[in-house]
């Protein structure tokens, strides 16, 4: 057994209250990047939190680019800059949006601690994957685990993530030299911030509100409501 | 601002301390469910948690259906039996795996208190969902961070979760009456449990052992060794 693993099976008051804080706090940050640099222990603790995801099968598809060099950088700015312009013409119909989307910053690439590419191998401890005979998709769904463990780790020790979507999977299959088998799944900024927003940046830009967590609720079927059956389940009518 | 949020946004050592031992004790828990019960209050936690999840373009593109009625859950326990046979005849040309597939209890459809069945919305806040225009999954990577934002809240309040992924998709749309549109993610057995295994259940029965984080770490492009320009990173030989 791993010596990181803290013997205790219960938790702690605090210890609970640490984790629902990381979930509530934790932002996509994209402009409030400072200059500090991110000391190498620390980056181990996060990517560690990443490796002890959930895997489908154990098969730890996961491998994790890190990236501080500019020329690198600019390259990825760039093939930001061209998907940005392409969702900017997608809107041309809708003029409102369109100014709002124009306004929002969105990425961090040059102006973060580090940048690091988060990707998916199909074919680890392949071809049979345990779990994955149904569901070709759910070594996918592993990488995404490890990335949101690696976001909470992140905001506990006072790092802010953004993760840029806005990108071409081919230009950085070019960028990273990846192999063809090898699927680019995120795309993250990394760096102390000056601060975390309150509030989710497109809350307050207010292109979207949280939705409430009754409207995502479906009891035994899709849109099925709430009977005797689930008595006990009392979802508040809150965000 | 949500009344839930707290307020300071920097983590005492102890808060700090219980979102890493989550992440470490988490496990895929398939066989110690006991028989109580999930509190309403406790769930509403656990499902808050979830839907506090980043999502591209604030699309929040995720649905949790809760499932308690046994004839439903039987359904899909007969969905996952006949996929289950599928996994094994696939193993039949490496008898020594195959036996050790048979022996791996891989479910806990009846016996946990509760099955989730989490699912990805494709067509929420669109067709135009910022961020989604150059990564269509994008969005289902959103619903896999809820997922694992669900399965730490769930570690935190003692209760177990177990991902079944050896089940058909189709039978989900139908056993669940899912529309066309929507996407079941994930199928999640959870309730509380007598005792978390220190290391994963795989990792146990001698399926796979956890790869060193360094295995898994690139620096600058895909293979790329650790240079001047990351002296900063010592990632520590060891899991």
């Amino acid at each position: 057994m791993s010596g990181i693993i803290p013997k205790d099976n219960s938790f702690l008051d605090c210890e609970k209250a640490g984790l629902y804080k990381a979930i509530f706090l934790r932002r996509d940050v994209r402009s409030q990047f400072d200059t500090r640099e991110i000391p190498g222990y620390v980056l181990d603790r996060i990517l560690r939190a990443a490796h002890h995801a959930p895997s489908v099968g154990y098969s730890q598809p996961w491998d994790f680019i890190l990236i501080k060099d500019y020329a690198t950088r600019t390259l990825v700015k760039k093939s930001f800059i061209r998907e940005r312009a392409k969702s900017i013409s997608l809107l041309q119909e809708d003029t409102e949006r369109q100014k709002l989307y124009i306004r929002l910053k969105l990425e961090g690439i040059l102006e973060s601690a580090i940048n690091i590419c988060v990707t998916y191998d199909p074919t680890r401890f392949g071809p049979f994957v345990l779990g994955r005979t149904s569901i070709s998709d759910a070594g996918i769904y592993s990488v995404c685990c490890a990335i949101q463990n690696l976001w909470l780790a992140a905001r506990v020790e006072g790092i802010g993530i953004g993760w840029v979507s806005i990108i071409s999977i081919s230009d950085l299959r070019r960028i990273l030299s990846l192999p063809d088998h090898v699927v680019p799944i995120a795309y993250l900024c990394a760096g102390y911030v000056s601060q975390f927003s309150s509030n989710p940046d497109l809350e307050k830009a207010g292109w979207l509100e949280r939705m409430s967590l009754q409207d995502v609720i479906h009891y035994e079927k899709w849109h099925g409501q709430r009977s005797d059956i689930q008595e006990d389940i009392h979802i508040a009518n809150r965000h």
